[in-house]
């Protein structure tokens, strides 16, 4: 189970970012997405978890969870280049984005082996 | 980062469930979700991953990410008894529940040190 602490948690910032893409880019976009994820959990300390996945009647529906460290955190990492990479390239790939901030009410993680 | 092969994912049952709780019964509600989550992280090998989070803005409105290691996985664990004592606990608290299949793009998880 997620082992971090209650005043840890606290201070995090979690988000769902919700994106309708063009369907005409979305596997260019879902790389750039996959690269954007990966450069950030590998680069910044802060960056905890994220979740994308994609309605399966709609794959151009695409839901993002995102946890961060708390907003110092957030706000360095869209500071970023590999970020800042990624904006660029889906500038004219993402139709529309929603970004809702959320609390956390409960995660369960099973424990790996 | 998430350790599950491609293959084991690919297999993957993933889902975002989408409720609305009566606000009269938003802590009674809160507090059978993460009983459920935690009794299915701890006794069930197939469920995997559960995300719960509320809006900050609407704190009624809930978004579940949840992940089973497949479709048996899922169907085993809404014959569980702690499965079917929460349905019944928020039977009446829940307006609304909305089931949407996704597929999972990509997931990148800090390791716990």
């Amino acid at each position: 189970m997620a082992q971090n602490t209650k005043a840890q948690e606290k201070k995090q910032m979690v988000r769902l970012a919700k994106i309708k893409v063009n369907p005409t880019y979305l596997n260019a976009y879902n790389k750039a997405l996959k690269e954007q994820m990966n450069a950030a959990i590998l680069l910044e300390p802060g960056v905890l978890t994220y979740y994308a996945v994609a309605d399966k009647k709609r794959p151009t529906s695409i839901t993002i969870l995102e946890i961060y460290a708390d907003t110092i955190a957030y706000q360095s990492h869209i500071e970023t280049v590999h970020f800042k990479k990624y904006k660029t390239t889906v500038k004219d790939m993402v139709q529309s984005l929603e970004l809702i901030d959320v609390d956390l009410i409960a995660a369960a993680v099973k424990d790996k082996k």
